[in-house]
Order: structure tokens, then C-alpha cells, then sequence
């Protein structure tokens, strides 16, 4: 705590926002101003800014903190354990402890429920698929048969997991389907935003690695591999076999093509598209996407291409008259 | 009226597919060659689009007159006013007057809908969701809990409004969540395509403002707030806390970076990424966006680099040749 | 076969985990190396890839025989004909023979299912839709009505097809509704894969033609029609009344502008953007996308743009070092 240790605040909001009563948050460097002149009580602040007059919570990792501290505000979900009368159970199913099953959720034949997991109203569970412990899946989830989901997930509405691979085997103009018998396997501590999807692999399972976050509307196609804690950002795919080490980051609107290996930590920047493997922390931009620094450095010159045409041309016709005045003073 | 007043129509139909009982309509001047050609008994056009021959109904906005037109062509929805049997209502649900709630349809405790709204088959309503007067929802749409639409309002099958924006404080290679207890307001008059999906914010709310129209497949992250009439086409998405000011265009598969501020009345291409905020009027495009006319010339000039390169090369070799024979000359 | 004739297989795997038991495929190159060294019992390869010391079994076309192969290994989709009690019917539906309805899937008035057609779980058909022999709606497909789906489809949960174009008609600064009247028609054999959306034609039909499969998240807009046998992959949007012709590939987060005519056989490389008519064949990249080869070329030298801007500025002072010294000679 820098200054008034009896401060006290009641609650947690925005910079913009925030009463005396709240406290708000400097994170992002590009706030600061908006911090100067901020109604709240109190700001939490990472080591070292230095915010006159104010009574500030300083935080070795301040994101991190108001993580924690955003977690003592949020409301508790109440659901009532039980599964409801308008859900629509297939045979041997398997119903941990303390399960949630919403209204109009469908759970196909074998399908295990572990301890606590919850299912919300309108997703469907096709046969044999599992659902790991404490695991949520929001309202109008589908997992095709055969999905396993790990523990302590949390699957957003409209999420498809398991649908079929994009295989055809073309061969005079037609394409014949290619059987998709793998599954999508996620391991535990995921979270996958709304309406992503994630297709089965062909023979091998897709894997999406413990810890991992997709965000929404992102595709991950059938046979991809990604390692654990990495952060998949909205509306970024992955092509078919592709395999991604732990930690890796696809930032927003990005791509990676099939087949190709993406080493740990590995970053790749928004709107970019990798065509080739990237080494571990590798950091690329553009498309195709190249090392960040030399794509900023094309991108600057890129606008400069105009005057480069110009300049050129220009050259050309001094060079020319030297040339001539050259063959001139030879004669 | 130019040509016959006395010209009969009693269906409406593209150029190609009109037939003599049929109004065509000519608003985009790429099918004019079409419209000399069209069996259809008039054409709705512009001003001063002379059509040899035939009879014109002329409007100065014609496609904002196609629109009234296709109206009045429009079979009327007839929806039964009630709740469905098969509908399953939390408790304090208030029904406004002539509401429609289909089958399988899910309403969370305190769901307030306003008169004349419907909420089709399939759609998931959290607890303390709101939805405006004569607003429909289509079939299995989802919204979180305590999001509110506003008046008149359309949102289309599988949108998802207010599922957690993807925020995370990573610390020692951990992605820990950060609880998000914002809300989604989405304004009166607003259309939303199939399968988009808008965040809730962290602590502020994410604000879809009064008549914006948004595509399929759209993302809206967390915290965005988008100004009144903008229009956000098909695949594009605005990453977090970015404000949109009125009157935006973000054309398909365009991206807006985080925590930007985009003027009111800006455009951005098609496939374009924005990295900077955006003054009013602005006209971009590009990865990274630039002005549209600056982009147009540096694309230009991109596909003659092999040629600038062969020029390059050409040139660095007789500037060469020049400086050995000034030197022969000097000694 | 080359090697042992007698050798059996059980099952089929990838190369990486297959055992002495299986089968294993190499039908990409990049693979070899894993292929030398797989534990596989034998190796499906394409002609001449020989394999030392391996049984191998060789196919003029080794994916299609892959297909053919995996068709044996899966597992038989048991699904018991009949509607589900907990299916919703309207007026009029007409069910073919042994069509299968899923719990809460919900069928309008005058639905047509012809023979062996399967509606899963959680789908809802407007009014007067139509689905085709043999044809599977996954769980939560959305037909709007009037939607027709022909013979033998695949649509997978999630997909959205019929819901409206995004046509609004823009005076003073508000954006009015343009009604869209037309349908979605998709027609046999075709595969849409999850998520993805489809919308209807404001006056005409969206069509998707004979064999066409489309991949997850893809984005077809009102008007489009699509010939045969055309691939859409992941990702990738159509814009309005864009006609595509047989047999057109669009690779992964591609786009194609709205009012396009593209060629038959033409392919759009991923994350590409055609803003222009392609005649047959084309085979473009980039953003705005060109020809390929001259993409090719062009990437290349735009990771030199940096030199190039170097190369220029030391021209530039040579040529202007010649120069003085040409005029210092001539006086």
C-alpha cells in the first residue's frame, strides 16, 4: 500500500468509471493519463508508478492481482446440483457427485460425467463421450461422440468439439469423404470461447494441451496437436496436423498452414500466416509471416514504394545522361 | 415514373430471373449490361440511368426504394402470441404483452421480455437477461447472464452475447483467468448475424450502439464499445476495449486492434488490420492499415518489386561502370 | 502389394503410432522420414515410393484408397428410425421412410424429410424446409424457412443456413433493412462443416452446387452461388452475389469480394483476397491477391524492401558523386 493504509474501497471498476468508493486499475500503460484523473479511491499499480496523491495497491504482476481480487467480487454461481427433468439421458450413463444437468441437454449412450461437472441446458453429448471434474459446459455445447474433455474446463456456448475432419480424397474432379475416426481430446484447465470449433483428427486425436485458452470463433482442424498453456486469440486456425509446443501464442485473425511444427513459446502477431516451422520463441508477423523485426522494417518501406518507383525512375534517367555525356567526352 | 404509367408489376425479381410481370431493379452499375438485356416489364434505377425503350421507375435513393419496395412483398411472420408448453421459465420470468417463447426455449430467473418480443426455439436466456419491445431472437441463440438488447431489435441463430471476454494474467508461463463481471448492451434497432459472438466486459460493459448492424461470423471482444449506425461486415472482429465511434464501416475479414479509438464515420477495407487509432472520416486499408489511396499506390508498386529489383541491380551495375571510367579519366 | 502378400493387418493408424499390427499411410511427402522408421506392419504409399525392406501397399492414388480403407474401419452409425417424443412437429410435416428425428429438434409447418433423412438433436426447421435422402443434420443445425437441402448432405452442428443477407439500405446515416426474400438451395452430395453460416438471397437463391463441401466457420452471403464439386476451406467468406464456378478452391481465411465472377478449377491460396474476376484456372495469392507466381516473387523481394531502400540511398549519392564530377570536367 503507498499512502492512506485505511483506505477503504467497496468495490472495483474502471478507471473511467470508478467512485471513491471503487478501486481501479492501471495495467496498461496507455491509461495513465486517464489514471491522473480518475475518481476512484484507490488504484492498483504495478512496481514503480508513481501516481501523486493517490492511494495506490502496488503489485509485483497488477493483472495478476486484480485477477485474485476481481475473483472476491464475482457473484457465485448457484446452480442446484441434479439433472433436469427435460434432459434427455441415453444407457449407462455416468453421474458423478454433485453433477448439473440443464434443461434440454441431451447425453447420448456412455457418457461420464465426473464429479461436479456441470452441463448446461441445450448441449449435446453424443455416445461415449467424458466430462472431467469441476468442468463446465455452457448452454448449446456440442461434443460429437467419443470427445473427452479434462478437469476444471470451461466450454463456452456454441462450441463444437469432434465435428469431422475437412478430408476428401479428390480424384477426377470429385472429392470422396475421408472417414474422420480419431477424437478430440481436451486436457484439463481449458477454456475455449464461444462458437469455436475444433474437428476430430483423422485416425490420431486432436489434442488441445492442459492449461491451454482458445478464445472465439476459433478453428482448430483434425489432427492438430497444441502443447500445454498456450492462447489461441479469437478468430485465428489452425490447418490439419499442425503441431504447436507449450506456451505458443496465436494472436487475433492469424493462421498457421497444415503439417508444420511451431516450436515453444513461439508468437505469432494478428492477421499474420504461417507457411513454414517456426523455431522455439520465435516471434513473426505478416503474410508470409517473417521474424517481427524484419516485418516492421518491410512494412515501413512498404509505404515508401511509391517514392521507391519514383526515385528509381528518376536514377535511371540521371544515369542515363551520364552515360551519355560519358560515351560524348570518349568520342 | 418514365415510359408507360400504366406499366403493371406483381412480383419482384433480379435482372437476370425477371419476366414481363416482374419489377427488376438496377442499383449497382456493374449489371447495367444486364438491365439492357432483362425480360422484366420495368426496372426500379437512379437518376438519369437512361435505359433505351423501357419503362423506368426512378427513385433518387434506389435501393433505400427497393427496400420499401421488397417490403410490401414480404410474407407476413405469423407467430402465435405465447409460451410455449415446451419452453422452460425460471422464476420471476415477467412476459410482456403478445411475447412469443418457442419450444425447448430456456428463461433464466428475472428474464424480462418486454412486449411483442419473441424468442424462437432453442434460445438460452440467463438469469436477469432483459430483451426489448418488439426484439426478436431466432432460433438457439444464447445470452449470458444479465445481458439486455434493447428495442426492435434481430439477432440471428447461434449468436452468442455475453460470454466471458478472454482475459487472462499470465505469470510464470500460467494463463490465470481474470473473472470477467461486465455486461453485454446491445442498443435498440440493432441486427446481429448468425453465428457472431460479443464478450461481456471485465468490470465496464461492452456497448453495441443504437442501429449498428452486425454481419455473420462477427467477433466483438470484451469491453468494446461501438457508436450508433456502424456497420461491421461478415468475419470481422474488434479485440478488446477498442471504442468505434458512429457511423464506422469495418468491412469483411477486417480486424481492429485492442484499446484503440476508431472516429466516427472511419471505413476500414476489407482483410485490412488496424493498428492505430483512426481519425473521423478516415479511409484505410492494408496490414498494417493506411490511408486507403497510400495503400492503393503502395499495392501497385508491390507487384512491380521483382521488376524494381531487376532495375536495382541493372542500374547498381552501371553507376558502376561509370565510376571505373571516371577514375580511367581522373588518372 | 510389394513384399510379403501374406501379410495381415488389423487396424490402421499414423505413421508415428502405428504397431506391428496396422497399416500405416504415406501419402505426404513430408512424412518419408517418419515412414522409414514407423513400427507399422505395412505402409499404403503411392507408386514408386519405395520403401526399403517394408511391405507396402501401392495405389495409383493413395489418399482415395485411404478413403476406401477407413471406410472398412468405421464403426457403423447405429441410429434407431423414428421421431423422439421429445421432438416438436408442426402442421403438415411430411417424414419419409426410416427418417430418425432427435430429442428437442423442432420442425416447422410443411417440413419435408425425404427417405433415410436424420434431423439430430436440438435442430430447428422453419417452415416449408425441405432435406433431401440419405441427408444428416448433425446436432443444432438451423434451416430458416424454406431452406432446401438435397440428397445425401452432411451438415454439421452449429451451421446456419437461410438467415439474412446483410443488405441494408443507407440514407442520411441510417441503415434500413432491405427484406430478403430469397432461399438457400444446397444442393447434393455437399458437406458444410460447424459454425459455418449460409444466408439467404434477397431476391434470388444462395446456392451451393452438387459436391461442394465447405469447412468450418466458412461464411457464404446472400446471392453467392457456387458450382460443383468447389472446395471452401476453414475460415473463408464469400461476399454477396459472387458466382463461383465448378470445381473453385478457396484455401483457409481466403475472401472473395462481393459481384466476383471466379473461373472453374480456380484456387485462392489461404488468407488471400480476390477483389477481382478470375478466368479458369487461375491460381492467385495475396492481398489483393495476383497471380501466383508473381505473388511468389513479389514476397520474396518485399523482405528485401529494407536493402532495397539502402541500395537506393547509396545509388542515389554515387550518382550524384558522378554527376559533380562530370560537371567539375566540363568546365
Amino acid at each position: 500500500v503507498v499512502g492512506n493504509p485505511e483506505c477503504w474501497v467497496s468495490g472495483v471498476a474502471t478507471l473511467e468509471r470508478a467512485g471513491p468508493d471503487d478501486l481501479a486499475f492501471l495495467t496498461n500503460v496507455k491509461y495513465r493519463a486517464v489514471a491522473e484523473t480518475t475518481r476512484a479511491g484507490a488504484v492498483l499499480v504495478g512496481p514503480g508508478a508513481a501516481l501523486a496523491g493517490r492511494d495506490l495497491l502496488e503489485a509485483p504482476e497488477p493483472y495478476l492481482a486484480l485477477a485474485e481480487i476481481l475473483g472476491m467480487f464475482e457473484p457465485p454461481r448457484v446452480l442446484r446440483p441434479g439433472v433436469s427433468p427435460a434432459a434427455h439421458l441415453g444407457r449407462e450413463v455416468h453421474l458423478g457427485a454433485e453433477v448439473v444437468v440443464g434443461p434440454y441437454a441431451v447425453l447420448g449412450d456412455r457418457v461420464f460425467l465426473a464429479d461436479r461437472s456441470v452441463v448446461e441446458a441445450g448441449c449435446v453429448l453424443g455416445d461415449g463421450c467424458a466430462v472431467g471434474e469441476g468442468t463446465t459446459l455452457r448452454p448449446r455445447v456440442v461434443l460429437y461422440p467419443g470427445t473427452r474433455v479434462g478437469a476444471r474446463c470451461l466450454i463456452h456456448s456454441g462450441v463444437v468439439l469432434g465435428s469431422d475432419g475437412f478430408g476428401f480424397a479428390t480424384s477426377g474432379g470429385k472429392h470422396r469423404k475421408v472417414p474422420q475416426l480419431g477424437r478430440v481430446v481436451v486436457e484439463d484447465d481449458v477454456e475455449i470461447g464461444a462458437n469455436s470449433t475444433v474437428d476430430r483428427g483423422t485416425l490420431g486425436d486432436t489434442i488441445i494441451g492442459r492449461g491451454t485458452k482458445l478464445d472465439n470463433l476459433v478453428m482448430v482442424a483434425h489432427g492438430v496437436e497444441i502443447g500445454s498453456d498456450s492462447l489461441l486469440v479469437a478468430q485465428s486456425g489452425i490447418a490439419g496436423s499442425a503441431r504447436l509446443g507449450a506456451r505458443v501464442t496465436i494472436a487475433g485473425q492469424a493462421g498457421v498452414a497444415g503439417h508444420l511444427t511451431i516450436g515453444e513459446g513461439a508468437v505469432v502477431a494478428a492477421k499474420s500466416a504461417v507457411f513454414e516451422d517456426l523455431p522455439p520463441d520465435a516471434f513473426v508477423a505478416g503474410i508470409p509471416a517473417i521474424e517481427h523485426r524484419a516485418w516492421k522494417k518491410s512494412s515501413v518501406a512498404h509505404r515508401r514504394l511509391p517514392e521507391v518507383l519514383a526515385e528509381l525512375r528518376s536514377l535511371r534517367e540521371r544515369v542515363e545522361a551520364l552515360e551519355k555525356s560519358a560515351r560524348r567526352s570518349e568520342t
